[in-house]
């Protein structure tokens, strides 16, 4: 990947050729300024492929996108459109009849078929849509669509507890394939039921199989979205799309641009879970949790959700509190397996626990190791050879402040 | 139960005939007012049981406490002590042998045999237990035992963050047979690897089986010790003990005897529990979690203790706020089996959500519900008739200042 030097492009999901998009203000938030309806169109049918929440109780446009997903249309996926502000979750058969309806206002408005529209929604669990801002969003953005700047909007549009917007794109040249792949996304970290969702919108230039697409997007999320964690809730309304031009005769990309796309799916992916991270509610340090030595990478992965997940550690990730005996107890709570007297725990590369005992590191040692805003804690579990990592931050007063929704 | 009238009686484990207690300073706690050793000696030798954390970084009094139990002295458990401040976990083979020799202080202070002896340890994780100070206070501790009023020293001596000492016993009458039960506990909930451990020590003047006190009290554990959550974390030190004088021919106590114990043992360790509870890092609210129309007890188990982890839902107990869209995203992601249709959920007496959308109450009424210090949450899954509950709490800017160890 070194050697390939992708270039950094501007405008996310429309820094790809083909695609065009904007996001508009339709009342569903209070405020005016607040842009609340994103629309992305493609020149030609798309190949789609997409990852959603596992969670069960998941909302009416997932359930939606998983069946559309299915039974793909003949001439391809045109258009995706999303709002912002309700998320249409926990709203039975009138939620799932009003993102149908959403699809249907996208097709007519454009002259598609419904079934090439994609439909999102992200914002407060439990109230219905309001169609009629949507039906007026709508017909607003066809007429805005735009390629380039249209691509800054969208982002801005998809936007709920965020601070900011999440956008990155690069262009790579790979043995004469020149291709662009880039993407946006939302959320303050997978970590708001109530202004609910982590999203994901990819889009690429490079004409793609859908299958072997699906493969690699599932891939990518594993090792990027599914890898960070603010808090351990999964939302109702996860969900990470990816267009690409279908390729002629279904046919993957030669090895090398195959190679070149895979690696830029995962750093597109990664920049962006991690700006999710760094903007995530209260936020104030980002930890990469890196376990070796696992008998499995289920186990390395088991060990390190369970540390980035304890309100104990977290707490202590605050203030760079070396609290390492929290580290203990909770390879202890994981499941995985380990030796406890070839157990290794380090702070940057500052040994805080090895043999059994307390590491050679000083306390000021550490406490200047957990004091960066990024940094890795490295846990070697000492029984075998896999390793796996795991995201998480710290917990703050102002994350319990944020969601303590005093009203 | 309601029948027996169980009469409220003082001291904790000095409550029943044949124990006698202490706590002092021995300079482990840096305030010399803080009692930091606790010895509780029983008049002839008891069967024991015990309960231990499921944590496998587990401290060295744990390992000793297990071995202890699988191979009981021929005449009998005859003291139990207990320091705090150090939890003596983390500390490799030298932690194993400062455990050893501090069953051996006692022995030689009491004339018993050492594997007569049971140790715990509470405290800050890492360190070696100072054995001067131990041995000073074993010293001490052995001339000051007392029925009475020595357990309630003991119940001081074994706090850590507890801002108060958790006590409690019963005596009962049942078919002419008259025994107490009573018991002590200490833990700012579970919560605390710094300070850390869970430790209850009950005891009780009803002769009994050896097994069958382990069968009892892994029950009554279950039904009560693990069924409340701070945070997520168990630590290194959990260890709950129960002594009872031994019964002739190891004979099971009758029928209605034995069903006044059980209940009385449950009694007393959720007493204990929610002690632990309310005395938790910030916890202004205590919810019990129920839930019902499960698959499984198993099941109904997991969707609530998923709802009493989720740091987004514990934030909003902080204030009442009625976020029941998190309750439905947590149910989502338990992995219990639910109907969304069927699904109905309830704080207190009030329905929040039914039939896939929201329920028939206001806001205002949910959120005086959820404002009780002490309430319910209702949750029915809709696809069976197996139940469970855990008792969870609110997650508080407090909790997080306790716990960020600035330093």
């Amino acid at each position: 990947m070194s050697t390939l030097r992708p270039t950094e492009v501007p405008h996310g999901v429309t820094a790809a050729g083909g695609y065009r998009a904007t996001g508009v203000h339709c009342g569903i938030k209070s405020s005016p300024e607040a842009l609340d309806l994103a629309l992305m169109v493609t020149d030609r049918g798309c190949n789609a492929a997409g990852v959603f929440t596992v969670n069960r109780a998941c909302a009416a446009p997932v359930r939606y996108g998983r069946q559309r997903l299915q039974a793909p249309p003949a001439d391809g996926f045109r258009a995706i459109v999303v709002n912002s502000g309700v998320a249409n979750a926990a709203t039975g058969a009138r939620g799932e009849a009003d993102t149908a309806a959403t699809a249907r206002m996208v097709a007519d408005a454009l002259g598609l078929l419904p079934e090439q529209v994609l439909v999102c929604s992200t914002g407060v669990i439990g109230r219905f849509l309001p169609m009629d801002c949507i039906a007026r969003g709508i017909e607003e953005a066809s007429r805005s669509l735009e390629a380039g700047p249209g691509g800054d909007r969208a982002a801005n549009a998809i936007m709920t507890t965020d601070t900011r917007p999440k956008q990155t794109a690069y262009r790579v040249s790979v043995d004469g394939v020149t291709f662009t792949l880039g993407g946006m996304a939302k959320g303050a970290g997978m970590i708001e039921p109530n202004m609910a969702t982590m999203l994901g919108f990819l889009t690429t230039d490079l004409p793609l199989p859908a299958e072997w697409m699906q493969t690699q997007l599932r891939w990518a999320v594993d090792q990027s979205f599914n890898c960070i964690t603010i808090d351990h809730d999964t939302s109702t309304n996860d969900t990470v799309l990816l267009l690409a031009p279908p390729s002629e005769g279904d046919r993957t990309p030669a090895d090398s641009v195959a190679e070149a796309f895979q690696m830029l799916l995962l750093r597109v992916c990664t920049d962006l879970a991690l700006a999710i991270m760094e903007d995530g509610e209260g936020v104030h340090s980002v930890v990469k949790v890196m376990v070796t030595g696992a008998e499995s990478p289920a186990d390395a992965r088991l060990a390190a959700r369970r540390i980035a997940n304890s309100p104990l550690i977290k707490c202590s990730w605050n203030t760079g509190d070396p609290n390492w005996g929290r580290i203990i107890a909770a390879v202890g709570n994981s499941g995985a397996a380990f030796n406890i007297d070839k157990l290794v725990v380090r702070y940057g590369d500052q040994i805080a626990f090895e043999r059994g005992c307390a590491g050679s590191a000083t306390r000021a040692d550490l406490v200047k190791a957990g004091r960066q805003p990024r940094w890795t804690l490295h846990v070697d579990l000492g029984v075998g050879d896999a390793e796996g990592y795991i995201y998480g931050c710290d917990l703050s007063k102002e994350y319990v402040q944020i969601n303590i929704g005093e009203s």
